[in-house]
């Protein structure tokens, strides 16, 4: 049986706009993972009269509710009593989440005074299974009641998010007598319509495993999910699925359930001892800033330099003043002037240089926004690639980041390192 | 009268978790501005069914109902039709749209293929108001119908929040007979609670202009607003308030409804015709890529160094390796060093240097995660902050690189460098 879920996001925050439901997104996509079906988010205020006409409607249309947010220790926080009272349940005091809650604020909250508010957190319906709160005080909760099974998970996204990975995935697999594992699958240099275009057989032909390609931080990505008995059955399943995907799509795969493209790029340079810097400018800093995100990068990621300004790329990387006189500061010669600059003043055996438009607006030569030279010098030779990224600034930027990274990972993986498609 | 809006946002991609719902809260954030409440957020996917039952609840409980997405040329863009049809408007071919549409598809999508189907975006609910679309090719519309009004915008956030802001917040601003006119206050080195403290009386005691806080990008933030036969009325309704606020916060109140902390400071550097560079170690090179990320920055942002390897600090920002040893690699000394190196690398006037720990674990020195040192060195000397900024490896780079915008800031505007408030 196919069940269908609905989230109700609770916080008046969410209504005046202070913060965005991301809760809602992470949420989803765990859903999508379990194979349960959604058809509807709702958010509502701080309101108890409101949450109630939203479960109501919940009720009429989905078997599993999930609530997000409302369960912390002011009056305004009622998410637990409505719902018990929707749904004819009794609140009881739970010893055991107190003691809980008592620990947490001694160890944790040691400037904060706990009040008997904080109390209220450990009143939770009868019959309930509890879910723990690793990162807070407020512990959430499932309970079934007439063929409804209704799910409450605090709102900060700190707590929601692991809270729900760590207790609520597990209570809703039990739903269903078989397991579902899924991976992504992560593409770097292929447009939506051509990877779609390559596996649309495939996708349409496959019923389980399912393949589907889904969209994320501007890739293309695709997921594929099994449902068997066991996790090994799953495995043993979707092998031969992503054997496929890897060979339509060749070395444009970067990565199985890696994070980001910087992710794997920091992989493969622990794990080949190579160091790498960059030289950027139209990016500003961005191969930097995502870089230096992943905890440990210290290692393998010197550093770099953000030779935003022309002058600059002669002081500080060494680009000769004729050399961009001659060529032009968007240029090849340029980007691998400054990837072999920030190389040798860094003393790191890989270096990545950046230029290019990122606009709104065109330099005086008159180059089109969007264009960017991305190059990287190694011990062995240097290499560049010639991009056209079109308009928006905050795109171009990315993309050309992106790039780069991929330059590297093409060089550490010994593939050609100036090829990609689009 | 107070108007009631609820915002419905079509998209499958939103219930798969593929996006984030941007646009509610962008939205939310403006009808608030307005002074128009907020109760209920729903998400549907592209299906005409429960898209017609979301809408039938929405109508029960909201006088304006806002829409994103589900605008677009596909067979799976089904809002305007299912609006329509909720509300009996026939949908008629408006061929000043059509045309608009062919213009957009041969200036800006020329390597596109304009379809029949793209024509589809011209059929309009009859007797609507239009609402261009300056991003994309589907237009918006509103419409009236029951003592309801309907509001269709597109779903990219591109599209979207541009077209809220230069028709949706006209139209709606007219079915109030007052002006609603409001103002950001920004404000670095206050913790909110202390906001309040301050403030709690004023904010108690005004109804007309209100002011109150919120929380956005982890600044506190207060928003002043009046209601008005004027907008000239309503600024000098709200003047005093501001003062009383600077009066009551002093120089913490960094600007009035500019960006960010990084737009303040671009303004103050072209007013002033300073210029600016930085030296990152633990921020990795955030203060660079929020520098660049504002067009225009480089005629006055000249630039950055990440040294986030400890010899870079001396191979590029020539910081003595004596120093080092001696100080600390995180130490007031070399924050110091690095600011005076970057600004002597670049030619700049201002450099500022940051080196600290940003966790998750701290180094070899033992150093408690979250110490960081923020230099500032100028032609009239140099100044330091020590700062405690806690756990958290993104709150404490986003914070360490605030610190270092405020510095400059403060610089800029005479005031001392090295204050600051918690």
């Amino acid at each position: 049986m196919t069940h269908t879920a609905e989230i109700i996001s609770v916080g008046t925050e969410l209504l005046l706009g202070n913060i965005v439901n991301s809760d809602a997104m992470d949420i989803s996509q765990m859903l999508s993972e379990l194979g349960i079906n959604v058809y509807f988010h709702t958010v509502v205020g701080d309101n108890p009269e409101r949450l109630k006409s939203a479960v109501a409607v919940a009720k009429s249309r989905a078997d599993i509710i999930i609530t997000t947010g409302g369960l912390g220790p002011t009056c305004d926080d009622l998410t637990k009593q409505t719902l018990a009272e929707a749904f004819g349940k009794k609140l009881i005091f739970d010893e055991h989440e107190a003691q809980a809650i008592r620990e947490y604020f001694e160890k944790r909250l040691r400037s904060h005074q706990m009040t008997d508010n904080n109390y209220q957190q450990a009143l939770l319906p009868e019959g309930c299974v509890v879910f723990h709160n690793d990162n807070g005080t407020a512990p959430g909760c499932a309970f079934e009641a007439g063929g409804v099974h209704v799910l409450m998970l605090p709102g900060p996204p700190v707590e929601c998010v692991p809270m729900f990975r760590a207790c609520a995935m597990p209570y809703l697999r039990k739903l269903s007598e078989l397991e579902i594992v899924s991976h992504n699958i992560h593409i770097f240099g292929l447009g939506e319509s051509f990877v779609e275009d390559k596996l649309r057989d495939t996708m349409l032909r496959l019923q389980n495993p399912t393949l589907a390609p889904y969209a994320k931080s501007g890739e293309v990505r695709l997921r594929v999910t099994a449902r068997a008995k066991s996790d090994s059955e799953a495995e043993a399943m979707m092998a031969p699925v992503i054997a496929e995907v890897r060979a339509k799509l060749g070395n444009c795969v970067y990565g199985i359930d890696t994070d980001t493209l910087e992710n794997t790029v920091l992989g493969l340079l622990r794990e080949k001892g190579v160091t790498l810097a960059s030289a950027e400018s139209c990016t500003g800093g961005l191969v930097s800033k995502r870089m230096t995100d992943l905890s440990g990068a210290s290692e393998v990621y010197l550093g770099g330099a953000v030779t935003y300004a022309v002058s600059s790329k002669t002081a500080i990387l060494g680009v000769s003043a004729e050399l961009i006189e001659e060529k032009g500061v968007v240029s090849r010669e340029v980007a691998l002037a400054m990837a072999s600059g920030v190389r040798e003043r860094f003393g790191s055996n890989l270096g990545v240089g950046i230029t290019g438009i990122a606009g709104p607006s065109s330099d005086d030569s008159g180059t089109p926004v969007g264009t960017v030279f991305v190059a990287l010098s190694a011990p062995e030779g240097t290499y560049a690639r010639h991009l056209h990224l079109g308009q928006g600034r905050e795109r171009v930027r990315i993309s050309a980041a992106n790039h780069a990274l991929d330059m590297v990972r093409r060089y550490l993986t010994g593939l050609p390192v100036e090829e990609w498609e689009k």
